[in-house]
């Protein structure tokens, strides 16, 4: 069995186990763990397709089938002969029609496989599918149940395989060369949107599919109170000279797996208290790696292995959100580095580890790195150094 | 009352009419319509907020609660004092809780008020809300029933007003300009990843948010068979030289408003068949256009005028896909110009009119405007002409 198969047969037990007569996998990370399938990446705005609301991968106990919307099956039918474990039972559904016959078909099979429970089965979903599909199917099916994938398919996603590794290696090498190579372009006076710009050209330069989430460029400078520009709308033609602060935060896609990095870049001489946060910064991150102890520590202890040093320094209302989140095929993945998350932490883990400081509301220093945890402690995918402060001079 | 609160009284009295009791209107055109309050840009892949899947604008027929989950505030809170018809009543969900009590809340409260029901109220979703949204609200309030706001609101989103047209058509135009910027840099040689690029460039320099969809271009050649390139995933490395065929797919986020927009460019002398494949597309396209005369032409008919001159000129098997979309605050909405739409159109409704073909499996000519729907027939927000052939020498 290859790993997809191994997948298929996992979930096929897991729901059994919870008393779950289908999953439908969408396209999500879920179905492309699962089944191989590559999801498309996702959009701005909505985009409609009838029938795209039944659309994926519909796996039962002893079944498997792929619905496919019209004009998707030009990038997913090409894909199929290299997935022969989904089998050949394939439905393209017709252009036009909102509700297609065709495509209910294989849930009318299910509803009438359950004998005797009047229809009563329940279906998996994944938690970003889209709402109409539980919706229109409660509506054919009024006694169908349903649930999310999440708890069974999370737990198979959490440790990553050495074949994954070495995928979420080369997602996070390509973000320290992007890194490089913008910071390389950085000089006084540049606007915040050639930066953008700059970012996604190496996405693109060094092969990635495409970024892992919306590129944000935190800037600010002692006395903005609170004018830090985010790239999703914020203002991003500011010029940047002596005293501005940059903190990056951006990621990319690559092969289907996720990058996600941080650092900050001080343009002109920084202040001392710029030193002091900076330093802070890195060694929270620091300790909250070193607590990354497989088998060992929860994600609720990595958390204030960090957080506690910028409590004790009086800095935690700066400290606004989780040190991190688990990345892997999504960027954000059970289980999460918070206060609340008692998951105990198991060698071959990914973890973002972002601790940053908001200072005065003026300006952000942050750090991140995608940590792989071992036995001996969390170990960084990337390779950029953190405790250097980079200067643009 | 200003238009929010016309919308919002619409929906109110669509939802009575349609016995709903509340329509969460999550992240989504359908709550940027109603409320004003901005969605955010979608993601390429899956994010995870705590509560996330309660996040939206709740609207009742006497009460309005906006749920913002940890962290979105920085986006959304400096836009609530422009907004007051929203009210005050603003929940902050907590950091690292899942199912965060006061979150339920509002949904506790109209579960509770429906005296006597049981708790059988029926909630309105979008239809791009995420699954989990009704999935954990059903297991919670196991009598609450679901339905989409598409009902609701597609008929408020139709027609555009003036303010509306006015956006769409700056969005219209700036497409127009990307297009002309980035013609001016093609030459022979050019690769199609920097043809990409050069777009996304377009796109920050004339001030978009953002595409309004994954920018595609499609790339063929006499003999090539099947191998056209789309941007999303394929091939972005090839040199373009004489006898390739570029046809363009690409649209802009303007203020909330979208635009999209195709034209196919020639390098080198175009073949015959090329210019007859190229006069018969835009011919089809103009059909299609006259044929958009409020309060007469159904979508259907629309679709036909244009298909009926590709079929009867034996292309038909070459045009894979249906005429057109509706098209406002969302790239894709209702109506469609395809067989299968009865709607009578209307003066002010706006649609894309993109009859392409597929030549032989090779190339594709395709040409997309957005249409206003007039009593004389469609007019193009666009000003780029149609029936001249852009080769590049």
């Amino acid at each position: 069995m290859n790993r997809y198969e191994k997948r298929i047969e996992q979930l096929r037990e897991a729901m059994q186990a919870a008393g779950i007569d289908a999953a439908l996998l969408t396209p999500s990370g879920d179905m492309e763990f699962i089944t191989g399938l590559k999801r498309q990446p996702g959009e701005s705005v909505e985009m409609h397709t009838f029938g795209d609301y039944l659309q994926g991968v519909l796996v039962t106990q002893n079944h498997i089938v792929t619905i496919i919307p019209h004009l998707k099956h030009l990038s997913i039918d090409p894909q199929l002969p290299n997935l022969p474990w989904l089998g050949d039972d394939v439905i393209h559904l017709p252009d036009g029609d909102e509700n297609p016959t065709i495509g209910f078909r294989p849930f009318d099979e299910l509803v009438d496989g359950g004998a005797g429970s009047g229809g009563a089965i329940t279906l998996a979903l994944p938690k970003f599918a889209l709402a109409m599909t539980p919706i229109r199917l409660a509506q054919r099916y009024p006694n169908m149940r349903f649930t999310c994938t999440e708890d069974l398919v999370s737990p198979m996603r959490m440790v990553k395989d050495s074949d994954d590794l070495d995928k979420m290696r080369v997602a996070a090498r390509m973000a320290d060369q992007a890194f490089e190579n913008v910071v390389a372009k950085l000089h006084h006076g540049i606007r915040e949107g050639d930066i953008y710009h700059e970012i996604e050209w190496q996405m693109r330069v060094l092969g990635a599919e495409g970024t892992s989430f919306t590129t944000t460029l935190l800037t600010g400078r002692p006395g903005l109170q609170a004018g830090f520009a985010e790239s999703a709308g914020g203002p991003l033609g500011r010029e940047l000279t002596s005293g501005w602060v940059l903190a990056f935060d951006f990621g990319f896609l690559v092969n289907g797996w996720c990058s996600d990095f941080g650092r900050t870049v001080y343009f002109g001489e920084p202040t001392e208290e710029m030193r002091r946060t900076h330093y802070l910064v890195m060694e929270a991150q620091r300790l909250g790696m070193a607590a990354m102890i497989g088998g060992r520590a929860t994600a609720a202890e990595v958390d204030a292995a960090a957080r506690d040093l910028l409590v004790k320094e009086g800095r935690g209302h700066e400290f606004i959100h989780r040190l991190g989140h688990g990345i892997g095929i999504d960027v954000h993945e059970h289980p999460f580095l918070c206060s609340t998350d008692a998951t105990v932490l198991q060698n071959g883990m990914t973890f973002t580890v972002e601790p940053s400081l908001w200072v005065n509301h003026d300006y952000f220093v942050r750090v991140e790195d995608v940590v792989l945890v071992t036995s001996n402690g969390g170990v960084s995918l990337n390779t950029t150094p953190t405790f250097d402060m980079i200067v643009i001079e």
